[in-house]
């Protein structure tokens, strides 16, 4: 008998875990190997950017995280040579994540991935998923041998003889930058920059009388570059550039010992002295830019994280690419072995995924060339950081500034972008209504493809100040979000919404629980569905709100995610809703916002009297789901 | 040969847990023995409020406190009879921390008391203390056996032939209200309120269409009366009188079922539904408002917590007190016992916190009478939240508003303020200096007895945004915050206070560690001494200040601990510097500010040219030091 697995995932970095995480909790059979004997130790990766910890805290891990104690990085620091005699001096500072960018946590935080790696195998611990260590992939083939299962896959233990094979829906390669799997499937890997690098890379514990060793740091100098990186437990990461494909005597296998490394690092940083106190971990390796030509060729043999993409490390980009990419492919699979959604979505994985690869690594280029032109001066970086309310905006941005903007977007992780497709709406999509409302229009602030913005206020039935766009997990359901505007007047709308809801063929009624009569009274998010968890922002202030007064019986049934929109928000100060208003949405009439699984905005509709609002999200999710939904016109109540 | 203690804990509740964590940190040998064999499963106390958990972060327990999801309370809602007809309605509800009240975490943390002795319990292990179960303390005498170690204690398994005796510089009752230790010294309890009640507590996880089921509400129906309280896990807490002295046929003893408080209940609540899932924890116990008469005879066997005062749970203010109890303590035989402090101090512990429990019941009488009068109208909770910025203030405030503003502030855990003592100064203190600055003559903000003013401020050495108050944790050391204004004008000022601090006798030379030689250059805290911490906070925007060029050498030793005053505080939205306005010292020429180990300002003085700032300070912390210091004219440079 072969053991039949929903999922086959190879690698246990970043990527691999917070696949097999997702879908672990949400049940699926999953052999996850991985080749090294144990977690890593040390070194590696080590930034998690602002984006990226707004998805670990949706999905409950920031805590555990943020338990290390990680360093946090809010500044960077730039320094160049002195203009008179020797030595560097510092020629400005700014905000690693800018106020103009909204986040909640506008810093990067620093931690070991050995550190991350292990909350994640303690989460799927309780989920019954053990890492199989120190196994390889031998072998695999989609041959359709079983229709259920049509991918065969081979392991064995990287020492002895053991062996296994193994069918299975899926196979996922995290297995970073040399892959099997990858070379198997004749995957080409494109280098956009022909010039490649060696870095050596060095975390200790040092005492120094540098005074920004506890900011990031990009330092050049007569006798070199180098970049600073605080880490927990008063450590310090150096990049340090050994060699590259433009000097003279490039070797790829050109190395430096950790004495060299830091004498170099000695000469950059003089006049400031450096000494160190241990030497946690010393690596060299030669990097290029790299993005794989596909990330899968039948959408079930799929790859994702460094095996996807290479590319040097001082965007810090590495790791929180990785999560994206899972989380991405996590609830497609979800969605489709469900029968909720058609396979045809799986073929998103790889078109989302890769342009955003691809963004990265042009930024890299770019970010590369900006600092090779030019620093930017106090007066720019003031001028690029005034975005927040009260503060006087530039009459006009340059060049520079437009750039340094799209970097600190794109470093944070908030300037991941989806285009548009049958997920994220626009207006070429099957889905035609004049209801769809559009960033592009102007009718909301809201731009699919992009993250739901973050809003405060207060949740109804425990008076509770909270974050909105983190309220409800993630859990495998689109997030459906009816900003209600003034109750008063839109009480006909959202009654009419919600009985639209109930009607026979609604996306909502088509994809019930099959338990529905044995769901737990005190089920907070998925009462009536496993696609959908709907939330009612209500333009009043909590006391005023009466949810089972207000509210149609659907939506009070979501009893915990009712929210008056009532915080003060600085960002818009004169508002009366807040969240209403950041949104683009009237606080008098509200609209309806549908948020993917995985927090991107899927599509923005107006709340209308009548089944208006209704037919246009059938006609949304109409798109990709597996049965027909909405049949506008014969939808008849039940 | 009879082992040796530095202090003997009987009982782990909240009192003797916290005191036993803070001395086991800083290295103290404890013997800890609890009756029960384990920590408290179910029920019990569950309140943590704002002051509390401030504490808690402080101690670095916070996290791990909030890794269980507790519930929080944000508001409280009163529901009276209604006017016309049966059942009942709410007449209003209130913010449990209203934003008069500047508070970090303004809502009221419930947990069940196991969870968060568990807490504790795990620190301790960490530091090789393991509570001693199931014993109970069986003698004790401060014989003066051993001068050195006083107390003889004699304690016994609580089934078993096992005895222990031991000896002790300390004794410490953490039992509860049914003290051995309190007996057997034959302290009183005065009965301020001479009416008694008997509850019934009732934990269970229900299902109801109440709307307030996950706020506090106090509900008074013609039924009866009932508390609602929410818990973590969908459970609530319900508390019923089920008896009163003030009854004709009053019996302490009397008792009443499960089943009959859930039928009174569903009477009371009527005509709302609810019916129980389950029952966690169901307790029935009579209780009066009671307080020892003393804390300690002797400085030597000490109690606090339950043991010295008992009240009714209304105000959720058990399990509070006692951690403040615990800490006021800690902190001075800490003090004691290193030789920094003269043995007086310890007297303040029953000076301070005796106050504190005559507050809390006196406090619990006028609120039962202030509800028993009539409930607050919308207009009236409205003029009393109305304190933040932008908002109206009322004309003049009336007698209720008054009333609840004390009582908001009370139970928040705001209201503690200790009398002017050695260690809380004021004009009588025998430190004499026109320096001194203080509330009463409208010279700071800060009130000497009261915690610091919450500040948010942005960390110089890694442009950190930090909650200034709790950047030193709960080490034993005194805080000593330079708010240095503007440096360009203070500089000398601030140079001259550096030099003053180093000069032979001052507070500061005199307690410097033994191992100043050995100190890791990596020690963040206590760097020169174990009794002091240094925070310097400077009116500037951070990339302006540049440490070792603007500060003497022994602030810039506290590189993580100067702090940039630039971030915008909505209370304060016109400062240039809001740290140092909401302190009320001037952002140009700053000041200095003594907060105790415990977080209660000390003292706050002028920051002057010359040594008048540190001869000021030598004469504050000179009146309980166990050595001299300041020998004011004496002082010599070394």
């Amino acid at each position: 008998m072969t053991e039949k697995y929903d999922i086959v995932i190879i690698g246990a970095g970043p990527v691999g875990l917070l696949l097999s995480t997702c879908l672990a909790r949400w049940g699926y059979k999953i052999k996850h190997i991985d080749m090294r004997p144990e977690p890593t130790a040390t070194g590696r990766a080590d930034g998690i950017q602002p984006r990226s910890l707004d998805l670990l805290r949706n999905m409950g891990l920031k805590r555990a995280i943020m338990a290390h104690n990680p360093a946090k990085v809010f500044e960077v620091a730039f320094w160049d040579p002195s203009e008179k005699g020797e030595g560097i001096h510092r020629t400005g500072t700014w905000a690693s994540c800018p106020s103009f960018i909204e986040a909640r946590y506008p810093f990067t935080t620093l931690l070991h991935q050995g550190l991350i790696e292990r909350v994640f195998i303690a989460d799927l611990e309780k989920n019954g998923v053990q890492i199989q260590r120190p196994w390889r992939i031998t072998g695999f083939q989609n041959d359709g041998g079983d229709p259920e299962y049509p991918v065969e896959v081979s392991i064995a233990h990287v020492e002895g003889d053991e062996k296994e094979t193994m069918r299975a829906k899926y196979l996922f390669s995290g297995e970073g930058a040399r892959s099997f799997i990858r070379e198997q499937l004749g995957v080409q890997i494109v280098h956009k920059d022909p010039i490649a690098h060696v870095w050596g890379v060095m975390d200790g514990v040092v005492r120094t009388d540098f005074p920004d060793i506890k900011m990031k740091c990009t330092i050049h100098s007569d006798a070199g570059s180098i970049m600073v990186i605080p880490r927990e437990n008063n450590m310090v990461r150096l990049y340090i550039q050994i060699a590259s494909s433009t000097d003279a005597d490039w070797n790829p296998r050109k190395t430096a010992t950790e004495e060299e490394v830091q004498n170099h690092a000695k000469k950059i940083m003089h006049p400031y002295s450096i000494t160190w106190d241990r030497v946690e971990w010393y690596s060299v390796y030669p990097i290029g830019q790299g993005i794989a030509e596909r990330y899968t060729l039948d959408e079930r043999v799929f790859m994702g994280g460094d095996c996807c993409h290479t590319h040097s490390p001082k965007a810090g980009q590495g790791m929180n690419t990785a999560f994206l990419d899972a989380q991405n492919l996590a609830w497609k699979i979800h969605h489709v072995e469900t029968g909720f959604a058609d396979r045809t979505i799986l073929k998103s994985y790889e078109s989302e995924r890769k342009l955003i690869a691809e963004n990265l690594l042009n930024f890299d280029a770019a970010y590369a060339k900006l600092f090779s032109t030019r620093q930017p001066s106090a007066g720019e970086v003031g001028h690029a950081n005034a975005q927040t309310a009260g503060e006087q905006q530039p009459a006009e941005e340059n060049e520079f500034i437009k750039m340094f903007k799209a970097s600190c977007e794109f470093t944070s992780g908030y300037g991941v972008a989806y285009n548009a497709n049958l997920l994220n709406w626009c207006p070429s999509h099957p889905a035609q209504s004049p209801l769809f409302l559009s960033h592009d229009a102007g009718t909301t602030a809201l731009r699919t493809g992009r993250i739901l913005i973050p809003a405060t206020v207060t949740r109804v039935s425990d008076a509770n100040v909270v974050h909105l766009e983190q309220e409800i997990p993630l859990n495998g359901a689109f997030r459906i979000y009816v900003f209600a505007g003034d109750i008063s007047r839109t009480s006909r709308a959202v009654h009419d919404f919600a009985a639209a809801l109930d009607r026979r063929n609604s996306f909502f009624r088509r994809f019930e629980r099959a338990d529905l009569d044995k769901v737990s009274y005190h089920e907070k998010h998925n009462p009536h569905s496993d696609f959908f968890t709907f939330a009612t922002v209500v333009n009043a202030k909590r006391p005023e709100v009466e949810i089972r007064r207000d509210l149609p019986e659907t939506l009070a049934r979501y009893f915990d995610h009712v929210y008056a929109d009532d915080v003060w928000d600085r960002r818009v100060p004169e508002a009366k809703a807040a969240a209403h208003v950041k949104m683009g949405l009237s606080e008098e009439t509200g609209g309806v916002v549908v948020v993917r699984p995985d927090g991107y905005v899927g599509c923005v509709v107006k709340l209308v009297e009548g089944s208006g609002t209704v037919d246009a999200l059938d006609g949304y999710f109409g798109a990709f789901t597996a049965k027909k939904v909405g049949a506008k016109g014969e939808g008849a109540r039940l």
